[in-house]
């Protein structure tokens, strides 16, 4: 299987805090191998998601401040793929078997407001999850979604402490003995 | 087509600003007729969806304040069905044919970190995308994209004073005569 990791740009600590954890939970729980946040070091979101990982299970790794040059230079010379998420580039849907099909591993880049204009033409391709504004929460769920085929629903994840067991109604955590 | 109206629980104004917006973004461009806010006015959060709503086209209603159970309630009075995305519930999978199927008005439920208790039995399903902890926002997406079939990204919304037109590389947007 090529691995898949998801680069978050334009991180900002503080305002961003809530989002970024959420690209990130999101990036584990559709199936990346682990997240990038580029360029800052941010110690609250590394401990949520670690800590999330410790609770609901892994692999999945998260790194941050990182220079996103780097990261995606290191990422292609190695023979990898880069797939920017932006409303601007082309439809998921026209995109998505072309993708799936290459057998490189990928870097998912999702930015923050604003990206640099370069992405755009470092990214090897760029693709718009709908073309209207939205979440890059969504963007990245939905893209991983089709990537996967859906089979990232049934993703099992090693080492977990907890889990659901899910019911018509009210909440079950199983917790591992 | 019956409508579907995406119901958000728990907002604290200030705190969940971004995310409930990035919430009420998603109902909207994954093919939503509308978001409300439960209990909490929050005028800065429906400017900034009235703004999209205004610049990317509609329909689409936002109303802020509204107390939940009266929601609820008038909802089901109406014949109307409640879907409640929690990761406690059944797996989406195996439940989005039976909530595709059924001709009635979906009121679909995203909460914040605590829900009441009541939701999960006036709910008429309890849905979970994945069983893992991640985000709302990307919830609500991949839910509406496969209560769609993926058409919602065809979806092209009314008086729209601007629109994409996707590039492989940068960025065009179209600004209505």
């Amino acid at each position: 299987m090529p691995k898949l990791v998801v680069l978050r740009l334009g991180h900002r600590p503080g305002r961003d805090k809530r989002l970024t954890t959420h690209v990130g939970l999101v990036a584990r729980a559709f199936g990346a191998d682990g997240v990038i946040i580029s360029d800052v070091r941010d110690k609250s979101v590394e401990l949520s998601i670690q800590n999330v990982v410790e609770n609901w299970g892994g692999p999945f790794f998260i790194k941050t401040g990182e220079p996103w040059r780097k990261t995606i230079d290191e990422w292609k010379r190695a023979g990898g793929q880069v797939v920017h998420l932006t409303m601007y580039g082309i439809p998921v849907q026209d995109k998505i078997e072309e993708i799936r099909k290459s057998e490189s591993n990928k870097l998912v880049v999702v930015g923050a407001e604003k990206v640099p204009r370069e992405i755009f033409d470092l990214a090897d391709h760029n693709v718009s999850v709908t073309q209207q504004p939205h979440s890059e929460a969504a963007a990245l769920a939905v893209f991983l979604h089709m990537f996967f085929n859906g089979e990232e629903l049934y993703k099992k994840f090693s080492n977990a402490r907890l889990s659901v067991a899910p019911q018509e109604r009210g909440k079950v955590v199983v917790e591992a003995a």
